[in-house]
């Protein structure tokens, strides 16, 4: 086999749709040496990631831990647990990953019905409540809470007591708000909530943070089939996470978890609230200087996400050489658009320790002189 | 919440059935600053994994990658892309990860048929010709390189000609085996085989190195039903690893990639000739030992594996004791037994980093204080 270079990737400023920009600390936990994943010192960080995983989602869950495996992992242990063949499940739609809860939920064998809203804009909840209706008895209704494809928040207030009326459970999909806006599982009435550690929570991607309440677990334990995954088999993980029996059941991704534990201790010396307001302000600094360079945000400001900011991209302007030239000369990402909204919008990540004045003001000014060269 | 200190876990030796020792060098490339996973320098990085890969497995095989789960990931990738309901799979099961392998192919919705050995045994070849014939057509044969929960090498040479001679496909599960002992994919005629990070190649747990068959590869894009897992679903999974569209499924776990590349180089300085001369010498070694202790191997000379080393335990001797001193008192993790061996056997793992004479002297000595006290 041929020589291959020692690693020496390029230094980015991670201004996309994820991952964010990794705390100094949270890189040295990484490479803190691993003992093993039984070891009666791993289990006490395990509890610790527990407690600060319920912290952060707002709940009081006991199978609350983090999937082996990045945000999509989550999103297919969430259904795969709780879905049936036979099932239906109603799954807003107004994003790729509207989309691709769509084809998860479908390849559990169960029916899924599509609420849709434009691209941009916020799922209406009297279309959900319709479709309730039309398709009793339903078993989920599942929503993507920040839609990172299109950078739009779903108010999630008055789904859950929706869902509680017609007998379905709540799955919400949080990858890109978890950390970075308020997460209420158990105010909301949230059954099964996943999220991801590359996105606010500034931690390299990896790990899906993940909790499944009373009833959500009660059904993944008395469901008639088998779980389709034996991998994101929570009946066989909880028995590895929970406190009594401690059973093997793969081994634990152990520097992942290390650093997740560093990346949620960092969250909490910050403080949530201080956090979220962080998120706000560094979004409404890069929004207004956009504004004054001609650049208009996709999403109306009442559901804009502070942490992904879409951007609609002038006619004459080429975005695919503008985000090429930025990440060649100023060694910035942003990411494009997806599906419909290729080519025609940037997607600005203010995610975590990304969310800094500094760099909204370096990404202005680098906006600036591309646009106008 | 409360506050949580700063990650400080004890410094341990470990010899269990993985994870191994990492090298500090694996450690900086873990830490190393990320980029994003489309980032033209990741794709790069991805390109050069793959062709490590390759010469790792011995194969030439399009796909062949890292699956961004651990090695249990690995198996069901192996699995859920390749058999469909209504299949008929040949396992080997002398050993806890041949029954998971059953239990994976069952959640597939295929019949799963036993071909079964003693725990601590190899697979007779003839049994599962045998099978072959009883339960034509039969989609795959699945057998595991190298049993963790037994320290049983299965010989690989002749199954793959009986496997191609009923058109079935030869799975194989590496996980204990590669980088620790030849793995011969295209010479052996293996379909679809999987390993882990944190065993012979000395990396943290976190990602499962993978490779298909043309062949395989081919069932899975025209199989009748869809992939029953998205997460894992290799002809999507595909786009973004090849060279051509780099289609975006999900987002890679960037660190624990970077820290894969880096096995894989000290694996490739080190030459394989030379690192499967090292595992024996110190298996050697230790098994010479122990047998001065009175400690007898669990399996035969011929079929021992000497990345993992199954010691039975003296009728009189306490074995979670054992272990229990062995952590506390001398930082040295090793494993029990699972299944029908729990409490009957020790597992020493002796897997990359950790197999080294120094490691060998240690234990030998701990063991022979805590035997004699």
């Amino acid at each position: 086999m041929r020589n291959f270079n020692e690693l020496s990737p390029p230094q980015r400023i991670l201004l996309g749709p994820g991952p964010s920009t990794v705390h100094p600390r949270v890189y040295r936990a990484l490479a803190t040496p691993i003992i093993g994943h039984l070891d009666p010192e791993f289990l006490q960080i395990m509890d610790e990631l527990q407690e600060m995983l319920r912290w952060l989602f707002g709940t009081t869950n006991r199978l609350t831990f983090a999937v082996s495996g990045t945000g999509s992992a989550g999103m297919e242990a969430a259904f795969v647990n709780i879905v049936e063949p036979g099932d239906t499940v109603i799954v807003g739609v107004n994003g790729v990953f509207g989309n691709r809860m769509l084809d998860v939920v479908r390849r559990c064998g169960a029916t899924a019905v599509p609420v849709e809203a434009q691209w941009g804009h916020r799922l209406d909840i009297q279309k959900i409540e319709d479709a309730l209706k039309r398709n009793k008895p339903v078993k989920a209704v599942a929503l993507v809470h920040a839609e990172t494809s299109t950078g739009v928040l779903q108010p999630m207030t008055d789904v859950g007591a929706l869902c509680k009326k017609y007998g379905a459970l709540l799955v919400a999909d949080t990858v890109t708000s978890l950390a970075g806006l308020p997460v209420l599982v158990d105010e909301w009435q949230i059954d099964v909530c996943y999220s991801g550690t590359q996105k606010c929570l500034s931690c390299p991607p990896g790990l899906a943070p993940i909790t499944f309440s009373e009833q959500a677990l009660a059904i993944a334990q008395s469901r008639k089939t088998k779980i389709q995954s034996w991998y994101l088999d929570v009946t066989m993980i909880a028995n590895y996470w929970s406190n009594s029996s401690r059973a093997y059941h793969h081994t634990a991704p152990i520097s992942m978890n290390y650093a997740l534990r560093e990346a949620l201790r960092l969250v909490s010396e910050e403080g949530l609230k201080e956090r979220f307001r962080r998120h706000a302000r560094n979004s409404a600094i890069l929004i207004e200087n956009l504004l004054q360079l001609g650049l208009e945000p996709l999403v109306h400001e009442d559901v804009r996400l502070p942490c992904l900011n879409a951007i609609q991209v002038p006619r004459h302007v080429d975005e695919a050489k503008i985000r090429r030239r930025l990440l060649q000369e100023y060694n910035i990402e942003i990411g494009g658009g997806l599906g419909n909204l290729a080519g025609k919008i940037w997607r600005i990540g203010l995610m975590g320790e990304s969310s800094s004045k500094a760099n909204v003001v370096y990404l202005v000014s680098a906006l600036r002189e591309l646009l106008n060269s």
